[in-house]
């Protein structure tokens, strides 16, 4: 690592399991980052600041310093609540709520989440991604879709967020093929491109198969000798058909971006390009940091 | 308890999780009972002999007497391996495996699973379940539910077994409602009526939306101040809707006999009634003891 420069502001992504915190310098480059495990479903409402303080202590000067965080941070169960903002709305925002501190050095301001009332939905996050996507790129008009634990899609027009839903594919692979009677089936690395077409294609135009397809991975495997791999591309394409079916009336047609960690991107792009689409790919560390600085120019 | 008069015989259904024996009498009823929590899934080969014994002991004498076992007992990590009968097949049969014993006073019998191969299934413990269904309705001719943490759908005719299908229903809910986000907003009892018949004629009608529905379960408590008893009806009703979409070439237009846990029976039985359709509904442990029954008359 460099000599430090000292941050003229820091950025936080605070999520359920994890927090993360870059020391920004003044052209918009980060010159420090910093994470730990204090996610907010371990923290009791007194462990943020300390929390957050070991992680940027030595960063502190005599000078108060601005933090903008986004993420689950700002839930109920959070440091502070920070209220949702409904859609429709502008992805950029300045209703940021400023978390109680007891260290005069640093002021922490909290982005809030969306929601949508009907049909219900709510986000934490994400909408920060956003915003860093529509600042990069003011111009488009098409879905972002944010795969991850909970997989967002959401509609963009114009600046706005038009309305989104929320998929739990991603939670539901893990719990399927690390806690239920396919765990014994199911590899925890590894893939079949051939497996995960052929699953994607099966629940993408019969979803009512999803039900009785996640058992026959089980049975394939005793009876046939399916490899845990191609059973691991098997369960993660046939949930995944199963959201693009849901999905459809976000994706079918339009302009897509894909906001995510390089090995879910991949895997929806190609979910995708098999329906002709070929998404706009985007990183989503860089998005976070591009929504925090966006946050951070409307104070 | 009334004065122990010796069994004739030992009739035992050993799952994954548990082992349920009764001291069987000359007549077909039983005169003592006991379970214990030695099911498959916690016993290595060596140990499955002394769990059936410290259960058994004092049902024993100085004749050998036969016990005769159904359920994952005969799995391939079982005590012995039953190797699978292929659908179509009789519901009765006689292929029984005997397991290695060292203790004279016992003689085990295993019953063999039934396996299908396209689309690839597996059961082991509800075939002796549906063979005691047959043995008391010889002339059925329809479909078995069998709902559980692996709910089985099977076609039967002419005492036959034609083809069946395994859902993960049971386990997608345990999974969901106790270890997934929507556990915050879940109740571990309780219920709703409309709840459920809104939820299940939604992914019946629609079972694409089974992946968007699950989330808004969670969204709409944190908005809508949803109930955790609503939530879990709802919950149950978009899983059976999604498996009675995926099941439907099984029970349109059929008889269906319900074989299961009462509480289980009267949630599918009322899923069912809203399709116009009034199912025979059988105790799953009359069922599996009639099943034993008739496994050991074919001995």
């Amino acid at each position: 690592m460099r000599a430090l420069e000292k941050p003229s502001w820091i950025a936080a992504d605070w999520g359920t399991s994890n927090l993360r915190v870059w020391a920004m310098g003044a052209t918009g480059d980060y010159v420090d980052h910093a994470e730990s495990n204090d996610g907010m479903a371990s923290l009791a409402p007194g462990d943020f600041e300390p929390a957050l303080l070991r992680l940027i202590e030595h960063w502190l000067t005599d000078q108060p310093i601005e933090v903008i965080a986004c993420g689950m941070v700002g839930a109920r169960q959070g440091w502070v609540e920070a209220p949702y903002r409904a859609v429709p709305c502008t992805a950029k925002t300045s209703d940021l709520i400023v978390a109680p501190t007891s260290d005069k050095r640093i002021k922490v301001h909290i982005a809030p989440g969306l929601m949508q009332s009907d049909p219900a939905d709510v986000m934490r996050g994400e909408e920060t991604q956003i915003a860093g996507f529509i600042a990069q790129n003011p111009d488009f008009d098409g879905i972002a879709c944010l795969p991850g634990t909970h997989t967002k899609w959401a509609h963009i027009s114009a600046g706005e967020i038009v309305s989104f839903r929320t998929f739990m594919s991603g939670e539901l692979f893990a719990l399927l093929g690390g806690q239920s009677v396919l765990k014994h089936s199911i590899a925890s690395t590894g893939w079949d491109d051939d497996a995960f077409d052929d699953a994607l294609s099966t629940t993408l135009s019969k979803p009512e198969s999803l039900a009785a397809k996640l058992f026959a991975i089980r049975a394939t495997q005793l009876l046939h000798d399916q490899s845990p791999e191609t059973a691991r591309a098997r369960l993660s394409g046939l949930l995944i058909g199963a959201e693009l079916a849901a999905a459809k009336p976000y994706w079918l047609g339009q302009n897509i971006a894909l906001i995510g960690a390089p090995h879910l991107t991949q895997t929806y792009a190609t979910a995708l390009r098999l329906q002709g689409i070929t998404p706009q790919v985007a990183d989503v560390t860089q998005m976070t940091l591009a929504g925090l600085i966006a946050l951070k120019d409307q104070l």
